[in-house]
C-alpha cells in the first residue's frame, strides 16, 4: 500500500484569494524542491536548513521568477505526514498554484490522491485510523456540535475507549488460549465468571457507543425536522426567520456563504435539516393525495415534528389534516411533536388560551406546545429552546465519546453480535477453542475501528472521500 | 492613514480546504496569538520563540481545544508587512476559519480591511506602490503573458524606470531651482541644451511606456476579438473548439474551473476575450437590424475580427453581410481581420482555391486568410498561431517594462503633458522659474506612480480593489 513516491497538492481550498499552500511530502520533497527554489537571503539550498523553519524564496521555472513564496521545512519524523514535508505559501492566483503544481510534478513529484497526506500519517503511526477519519470529520464539520465530535475524534477519544476494551479482551483470550494448551490437563486459567462480568461491561459499553451513532449521525448530518401544517399556516415565514439569523451570523466573513446550505439552521451549535413537506389540505386529487402520501413517509425520517397551526383554522379541518398524528404519535416517542400556535399577535390572551385548551384536549398525548408570531418575530427565542431541548442532544463534553462515522457503527455492531455468541457460550459452558474464536472476533472488529486490523480496500474506501491536499 | 491596529483576516481562498491560513498582524500579534494558543510540544509561549519559525499548536477557545494548528512566526522587520506577523495554519473547514477569527477578535484583533496587509507593507517602506498594485494584478492574473507582468511590476521593474527618469529631473530642477537663487546675477547653472536633451529622451520614454499601456491592457484583460458570420457559419463549433482546449487545461486541477471565465480563453499563453454578436443575415425587421447595429458597433471595440465564411454561402450573401467590413478596414489597420474559410473538409482543394480567391477579389485590403474544419478540428494550431501573430503582442521579456495600470497611464499622461510645455518652455526660452513648476509638475506625477506623492484618498482607492488577507 505504502509507495515511497513524493507527493503533492494544493492544500488551501479551490479557488483564487491572497495566499495560497502547496504541500511537497515524501522522501524527495527537499531535494525536489531544491530543483525550483532559490533562497535570495541566505543563498542556502532547503536541504541546508534546519526542519520547523520559514524561508523566503523565489520560485523558478526555466529560469524565470514563477513567484516570490515563503517556504516552509518540516523534517521527518516531526511532520504531519512524519516524512519530509515542505510548504510552499505563493500568491494565491490559481495560475501560480498550478504552475507550481506542474513544476513540481515536472522536478519529479505526483499529484497526490484525495486524502492521501493523512494516510501517510495514518502508515506512518502518527495517527490511528479512527483520528484520520476524526481529520476529514473536522474539515467536514459545519456547526459547533459537528466540530467538537470531529474534534475528540481526531484527539483520540474514540480511541481511547475503544482500546481500553480491546487490552482487557485480549488479556482474557490469551489465557483461554493457554488453556488450550493445556486442554488435556483441564485446567482454567481464564476466571470465567470474571470474564462473565467483564463481557457484560464490554456489552454495556458497546451498547452506549451504538446508541449514541443515532445521536452523533443526526449532529453530524443535522437533526431532520419536518415543518407541517395547512397553507398559510406561516410555514414559510417562521423557517425564513430562523434561515435569516443564521444567515446573518454566517455571512459575516466573505465568501463563506458559498458552503451555506439553504435549508439547514443552526441553533445554540446544533444543526436542524429543514425536511420540505407538501402542504396538508383535504384533497380529492389523486396526485396531491400521493404528494400528502409522500410528506407522511417523511415526517417518518423526521426526529421532530413542528406542526404549525393557525388559530383561524376550525378544529374539523385540522383533525382532517393532521390525523396522521395519531399513528404517528402510536407508533414512536410522542415527545418529538411540537404544537406551534402561530399568529397570536391577532388573538387576545383569553383566545389564546382556549385554542390551546381545544388542541391539547384533542391531542392529549402531546405534551410540547408554544405560541408565537412568525411575522413579527415573537416567541422565536422560546422556540430555539424547546427545538434545542426536543433534540434531544446532551451537550456532549469534550471527553464524551459519541460514534458519528457509519463504519465504526458497523464494525461495533458486529463486534456485539460476537459478543451475544460469548454471552451464549458463557451460559452454555461451550468448549474454550470456540469461545476463543467468538472473543477473537470481537478484537477484529474493535481493531477495525482504529486500524489495527485493515485492508487495502478499507483504507481506499475511507480516504478516497478526503479533499485532496490533507 | 497609518494606525497601529493589530488586524487579522483569512488569507487563504475563500471556503472549504484542507488548510486554511489566517493572519495576525501588528504590534499586539504576538501577544493576542499567546492569549489563545498553547505549544504542547515546546509549553513556550509565542514570544518566547525566535522569528521565521514553525510550531505546532493548540487554539483554545474557552479553555477547550479549536483546532490543532501550525504557527508560523515572522518578527518585525523580517515579515511581509513589516510588522510581526502570525500565520495561523488550521484545518480549512468554515466553521474553524470563522471561529478562529472570531477569537482574535475577541483577544484584541480587528478584521483587516481589503488590502491591509501590502499596504502596510508599502507604508514601512517593504514596496513602494507600483510594487504593491503589482501584487493585486499578480493575484488577479489569469494567463501567463498578464502573470509576467505583474511579476515584473511587483519586483519592482516598472519603479526603477521611473525611479531612473525622476532621478535626472531631480539634478536638473534643482539647478534651475539654484539659478533663482542667483537670479539677480543671470547665471545659467542648468545647461538648456543638455536639458533639451534629457527632455527628448524622457519624452521618448513617456511616450514608449504609454503605448504600451494599450498591449499591457490588452495582455491584463485579454485580447477583445470579435467573431462574426452568418447564422450556421460554424462559428459556436469553432469556440467551442479553442474553449474546450483551454478548460482540458484548466481543469487538471480540481477547483480551478470556478474562477474559468466562459467566454476567455488562452493561446501560448495569452489571453483572448471574446466578444458575442448577434448572427448576420440580411434583414427588415427593426429590432434585428438593432442588433446587428449592436453588432456592429462591438467590432469597433474589437482588437481583432474574426470572420467566419460558410464556403456554400453566395458571394451576394456575404457582401451584404459583411459590407461593414469595408468602412472597418479603411478606419483603422486592415491587419486585424482575419478571414477563416470554415468546412473546407466538405470542399475539393480546387473548390477550396476558388472560394479564396472570389473573397481576395472583392476584400483585397485583407490580407489574412485561413482555412479550416471547426467540425473536425482541422486547421486549429494554424488558426492559433495566427491568432497569436495578429494580436501583435512580442513575448514580453522579463525586464521590458507595460504598462497595465489605468492609474499609471493617467499620472504618465499628465506627466507628458507637463513636459509638452518644458520643450515648448525651452523653445521660447520661458524664465526659470516657470519651467521649474513644470518640471515639478513631471516628478509629482511620476512620483504619484510609485507611491512617494500620495495622498489617503488615492491609497484607499488603490488598495480597496484587493483581496482580504493580502
Amino acid at each position: 500500500m505504502y509507495d515511497t513516491d513524493t507527493i503533492c497538492a494544493i492544500s488551501s481550498p479551490a479557488g483564487c484569494g491572497a495566499i495560497a499552500l502547496v504541500r511537497l511530502g515524501g522522501p524527495n520533497a527537499i531535494a525536489i524542491a531544491d530543483r525550483c527554489l532559490e533562497f535570495p537571503k541566505t543563498h542556502k539550498t532547503l536541504a541546508a536548513q534546519k526542519g520547523n523553519t520559514v524561508h523566503f524564496a523565489n520560485i523558478l521555472r526555466n529560469g524565470q521568477v514563477l513567484d516570490e513564496v515563503v517556504v516552509t521545512l518540516f523534517r521527518s519524523p516531526h511532520s504531519y505526514t512524519g516524512d519530509n514535508l515542505v510548504e510552499i505559501g505563493c500568491h494565491g492566483s490559481v495560475y501560480i498554484q498550478q504552475k507550481i503544481l506542474e513544476l513540481l510534478i515536472e522536478k519529479g513529484a505526483r499529484l497526490a490522491r484525495p486524502g492521501e497526506f493523512t494516510q501517510r500519517a495514518f502508515l506512518n503511526g502518527k495517527m490511528d485510523l479512527s483520528q484520520a477519519e476524526g481529520v476529514a470529520d473536522l474539515i467536514a464539520s459545519s456547526s459547533e456540535a459537528a466540530h467538537r465530535l470531529a474534534m475528540n475524534q481526531m484527539r483520540g477519544g474514540f480511541s481511547i475507549e475503544i482500546g481500553r476494551l480491546r487490552e482487557q479482551l485480549l488479556h482474557f483470550v490469551s489465557l483461554i488460549e493457554l488453556e488450550l494448551d493445556f486442554s488435556e490437563e483441564d485446567v482454567e486459567f481464564a476466571d470465567r465468571s470474571q470474564l462473565a462480568t467483564l463481557i457484560g461491561r464490554i456489552g454495556a459499553m458497546l451498547g452506549k457507543l451504538l446508541h449514541s451513532f443515532e445521536q452523533g449521525n443526526a449532529i453530524k448530518h443535522g437533526i431532520p425536522v419536518a415543518i407541517v401544517g395547512r397553507t398559510n399556516s406561516g410555514k414559510s415565514t417562521l423557517l425564513n426567520q430562523l434561515l435569516r439569523e443564521e444567515k446573518a451570523i454566517v455571512s459575516d466573513i466573505a465568501g463563506t456563504t458559498r458552503d451555506y446550505l439553504e435549508d439547514t439552521f443552526t441553533l445554540q451549535g446544533i444543526q436542524f435539516r429543514f425536511i420540505d413537506t407538501a402542504g396538508l389540505r383535504h384533497t380529492q386529487d389523486t396526485i396531491e393525495r400521493e404528494g400528502i402520501q409522500r410528506s407522511l413517509k417523511k415526517y417518518e425520517q423526521a426526529a421532530l415534528v413542528m406542526v404549525m397551526v393557525d388559530p383561524a383554522d376550525p378544529m374539523e379541518q385540522l383533525e382532517e389534516s393532521l390525523g396522521f398524528l395519531d399513528d404517528y404519535a402510536a407508533e414512536s416517542s410522542p415527545k418529538r411533536v411540537l404544537f406551534v400556535l402561530n399568529k397570536v399577535d391577532l388573538l387576545t390572551e383569553a383566545q389564546i388560551g382556549q385554542k390551546l385548551e381545544e388542541l391539547k384536549k384533542r391531542w392529549g398525548n402531546i405534551r410540547h406546545f408554544i405560541t408565537l408570531s412568525a411575522k413579527l418575530g415573537i416567541g422565536l427565542q422560546e422556540l430555539e429552546n424547546q427545538l434545542v431541548n426536543l433534540a434531544g442532544i446532551t451537550q456532549a463534553g469534550e471527553q464524551d465519546v459519541v460514534v458519528t462515522n457509519a463504519r465504526h457503527f458497523e464494525a461495533l455492531r458486529h463486534a456485539r453480535q460476537a459478543l451475544d455468541r460469548v454471552v451464549e457460550g458463557l451460559e452454555i459452558q461451550l468448549p474454550s477453542d470456540l469461545m476463543a474464536q467468538d472473543i477473537r472476533e470481537i478484537l477484529h472488529y474493535l481493531g477495525e475501528i482504529t486500524g489495527e486490523i485493515s485492508t487495502d480496500e478499507v483504507l481506499g474506501n475511507i480516504f478516497k472521500n478526503f479533499c485532496i491536499g490533507k
